[in-house]
């Protein structure tokens, strides 16, 4: 198994990030690489989600990783030891989010050759990575059970942003006042084409249908 | 009871953060106001714990309450219902943190006559409330659970910053791999001072010694 491959990225120079974005989109295209662009809360399970996923998926599709974070490196080393895939880790050095040309960054850190999906971790955060297009072609986020089923309402363009919702730590649910229902209808109250899709990923419940979902994505959006 | 009072922050003019928060610090001091600075991620129970702390101190001390959000008025709602207290929304517009003079725009909003403790609620977010000075006294944080015992690694200043973590969420302790003596070994590596102190806001376990700790550093200040 490969090191972790570390890489430290710089601040932007473009003005445009939306331009930037689409640019990188169409690039991404043209190479047949999907990129999904993963958010989340801190600790609400993004890691634990991708790795159970990827696992599911690795002999099917072709899988890059790169984990953002402010400065370790711990997300990286336990997609590698899990996983078996190397995944790359950015280092954001304190920024909060990341945009197009930072994910550009990561991306020429990673050979792409055969690859079909590459999944950013983005840094653990509800409001600023909301803000800014990474290029991806769809953005998924994981609300986990603990941290309540209002944070659509708190968080508004996050879930406007994301077509793709996962509710994480459903075993919990028993100790927890969290109402799905309502929480599926805030969901689509701030976009009504998001999928919801419930899953502990510490067990592995609701995993496969995460993972059909996104390789049908990838899938798709090839055939386009 | 009041209604909620809504203020719509505008951005900072300032230069200068700090040189900003020191000087809102030195009004509060002459004023006899003590101001704490409140922050974690989304759904760690911020609100639920402040409402907790209130009720305990509301005989004791005068308290105000400044709650940031994004768009909503949620918390405030819960604070006016659950303690009687008439707390402000800030409404950030997006923003993802509070600086020293939009925290000076919504003490404005704040009748501080006679007011010991005022309580800023800041933005749910683990990355940008931790990297600019609010003119508080002092940083509090809570981290829950759920969120995990490994946070103090990846959000290395938010955890240098704040004297004061509580951990939250200890009812579910048996449901989660959190290891509380590790988590309390990662709090201290990233600031020996911090004062560690796990609760159930819940259940209301463990927030009487949180809300003598608050009291008597109300005190200690104000005698100083």
């Amino acid at each position: 198994m490969d090191e972790v491959k570390i890489i430290e990225i710089k601040k932007s120079i473009f003005a445009d990030n939306d331009e930037d974005a689409a640019l990188l989109r169409k690039e991404l295209k043209q190479k047949g690489v999907y990129l999904l662009n993963l958010m989340s809360s801190p600790g609400s399970g993004k890691t634990t989600t991708l790795t159970r996923v990827i696992n599911l998926l690795k002999d099917r599709i072709r899988i890059a990783v790169m984990e953002a974070d402010i400065d370790s490196d711990v997300d990286a080393v336990k997609i590698l030891q899990e996983t078996g895939i190397a995944s790359i880790q950015l280092h954001t050095g304190g920024m909060c989010h990341l945009d197009a040309e930072m994910t550009r960054q990561g991306l020429m850190g990673l050979d792409l050759d055969g690859v079909d999906l590459v999944i950013l971790e983005n840094v653990g955060n509800l409001v600023c990575p909301a803000e800014f297009d990474t290029g991806a072609v769809s953005n998924m986020m994981i609300l986990s059970v603990p941290e309540g089923h209002d944070k659509p309402l708190k968080y508004p363009l996050m879930f406007s942003v994301c077509d793709l919702v996962v509710i994480n730590k459903i075993d919990v649910l028993p100790y927890f006042d969290f109402d799905m229902d309502q929480c599926r209808e805030y969901v689509l109250m701030r976009n009504p084409k998001a999928r919801v899709l419930p899953i502990c990923a510490k067990t592995g419940e609701g995993v496969e249908a995460l993972a059909e979902e996104l390789l049908s994505r990838v899938k798709a959006w090839k055939e386009e």
